[in-house]
């Protein structure tokens, strides 16, 4: 027997990747929620799902700057296992007549938190990342009050693919309705034949559990998205910015929930393929 | 209907974090054998795989210097997206009779590697990895003839784990015996239900096609393994030193065979998790 | 005639490295002092540098996890220009009678921050930095209040090289007396006929102004310095912790004073080196 | 005393960023020669730097993947402080009479690099750099010979700057005449009162010695800059290719000489600012 959570999976189990569940988040988020053409969100989303029936051209891009740890809390003493920073691209959509949010893109800059991600059926990337941070003391930052401004990018593969601002204007109540509902999200992993089945291909849906959140601001943003050849998020640019929202966040997961379970039409076969 | 060989799954598939099989890869790797204490190997290796029959306890450590590719061949004129440095450690071992290799721990520098190395099975964390390159002019280098000697290095999370040299003696028929045989590997992704089932659960096997090598050659190699509290490299530390080999390799990759599917003893939820 | 304030100088000056002053920085900063050998601090004070009448063994290594900027403020809203990580070793010592503070180590993570540091006589090299950064919400990092947990690491070339921890016992007047003198540093640049001597060899003081602080915590630390084969940590090793101390600050900094010029005993040459 | 050649100034001079010269250099060079407005390469000569007499718009772009080290060649073993990658723009010009090149932007991607070219003159900030390398085996990689195609990308602050292409059409015996003579570069820091002046401000001249090339190719490329706030390539767009080269070399760098030096205005202070 190995041990571990996650790969790889090892004597002790102290080698996987991702440790295991429960995990805990503390951040501070900028989500910009925007317009675009309600065709391309639909095509984002595959059978059974469905665009949702308000506003189906609605979109969120959230910046996160996240501590997270598991129950060890460890990593929290040693932060290059416990910080990173992820930029995502959220949509709203229908199963089975309830509405739920779904991560169509997402970059994170830690191994860690890509695979963890994967898990929960995040598709996860890596980029180079940049929120502002607010500032109590000194210049070289906003306030967490009107006139507050922060700029927000995303790099990949050495290309910037996005470059938004945000200026606080006041107060919120919340931070938006796109990323408000559980998430539901696609597990895949392409069997290894190569045959165009999966051999992992699930439907779930997940939310945290203990949030709580500080204060919430909101505000009027800019948002543009540039060309990339391994990337599509021009598809989906901006035709009108709905707002921006700012607030500290803190969260935690344990499970998820399988909704559907494709079976991928597989033999095992007999023989090593040479 | 989304498109994609690997996630994100998007309207045309551009965005898939992997291009669709076949892969391929050109390169130069460095292989380091050496001997451990058996059981260390044995305790790597989950039923029903068993130690290999004779030098149970042999081991290979290898750096990669790959530049890869897929068919399209694009990613050779965007080279962010085609080079990347990989150490990974080898052991042997035996699954209904036959013997085959198998990967237990392995780092890599790029995002599109690591995620298709999952699709293989391949346990990749993402590392800070080098191998000295052989030139063929200046001081600044070692030539591939007896005497050039080389450095190799694995670090992860700002910690280093790895470090190695290697000397050449001469020419070589061979680049050892540890990593010679097809791979045995098993893909994991753990239940979002975190009940400590997974869903995906198999025994696969693999190998390249179209292999071709350069020149080879042997020679003496050190090495030392550090401690990390995230990595179990030490519990497998070099007992002896059997031998270095350097070689240029190109193969191919399309498609590997299901051997076993564990059954993830799941039923479908009817409720969505809060 | 090209401009701009650092290089490379170019047509219109935006190229460069460096912004012209004043830079504007906030940020969250720890604070650990002990006591080493005073023999290691000495030997990292050429004269006319002196040790410091009192309590000369004393040591600052701190965490700086800053934003920053210039008058144009343009930085801000690209954060990539602007936030970055800083670790730095400080002693003190005595010039003409006075005592100042002196950077005799410092890493950082940015190219800006870098050669910015190089303006001012700081010894900046590229490393890997980390510092636990406190929340207000959730379970993933320390509260400002007692009992609040921070880890500090720095790595360099794939090497860790420092591991500590603060956790605060409760609020403070001050963050030490080791790094809150004026500063005294060398500028060195080389001769580029490699003969031993500088071309830039000058000792000069500096302050920032406006100097802004936050509440201000004091509290117990721990530190461990490890080895590498390109840095000296480990001759300044602790023998003694003081105490740590974690404040957020701001301030602003235009210009310093040449405190000593040497002549470099340099003859133009006559012909070019072929 | 303190020791080491560059700074951090030391017990040992063990922790200078850079070893003491000579340093030895191995690596593969892509040079790009293209012309542009003779206008805009004169805007980055300062007096009493002139036009080169034939062909003033001549620019070459070169990427660089090295190996170097110091004569003790420890670095060859750790390979992290010896391998890198550049890519610089040089353009010609002349001063007294004779002809000389210029480098006016360069990236590289390591601190040891980027200082030891401060010594020299070279204007170096970090980039993400990417070339194309030559393969002998598999299909992942051009051969060198007819047809072998390369891309070459520079990237900084999470933006592409600059894409290329080339590919060879046939061998050649030189590598182009931009990057060919002797160079002659400005190293400057300004002076740390900020008062416009600088502290060191040379005009330097310098060639490698026992260079050492392999074969030579010669063929089209293709090349495009792009815009970036901190950058200016685009002012010296191509307006014409003239011809891409790729070859080996080798070359080891001891001293250089000073041509000028202009006497900074500068009257040390006798009171520390404050």
């Amino acid at each position: 027997m190995t041990a571990g959570f996650m790969f790889p999976r090892s004597a002790t189990g102290r080698a996987s990747l991702v440790p295991p569940p429960p995990w805990h988040y503390s951040g501070q988020m900028l989500t910009i929620e925007y317009r675009t053409d309600p065709r391309a969100v639909a095509e984002l989303l595959p059978a059974p799902l469905e665009p949702a029936a308000d506003d189906p051209g609605a979109v969120a891009v959230i910046w996160a700057d996240w501590q997270s740890c598991s129950d060890s809390f460890d990593e929290l003493l040693d932060p290059v296992r416990s910080q990173y920073m992820e930029v995502f691209v959220v949509v709203r959509c229908r199963y089975r007549g309830e509405h739920y949010s779904r991560c169509v893109y997402i970059w994170v800059d830690k191994d860690f938190a890509m695979v963890r991600g994967h898990h929960q059926g995040y598709p996860k990337k890596l980029g180079e990342l940049y929120l502002t941070r607010a500032v109590r003391v000194g210049r070289a930052g906003p306030r967490l009050e009107p006139g507050g401004r922060f700029g927000a990018t995303c790099a990949a593969a050495g290309r910037r693919l996005i470059d938004a601002t945000f200026t606080i204007s006041g107060p919120s109540e919340g931070a938006g309705f796109v990323n408000a509902l559980p998430m539901i999200h696609h597990r895949y992993m392409p069997a290894i034949e190569s045959d165009g089945s999966d051999s992992l291909h699930e439907l779930v849906t997940m939310r945290g559990y203990d949030a709580e959140v500080g204060p919430c601001f909101t505000g009027e943003a800019t948002l543009q998205f540039h060309e990339s050849p391994v990337e599509e998020l021009t598809r989906i640019a901006p035709q009108e910015i709905i707002a921006g929202y700012w607030r500290e966040v803190g969260t935690s997961w344990r499970r998820g929930t399988t909704l559907e379970r494709e079976q991928a039409p597989h033999v095992p076969a007999s023989e090593v393929a040479r």
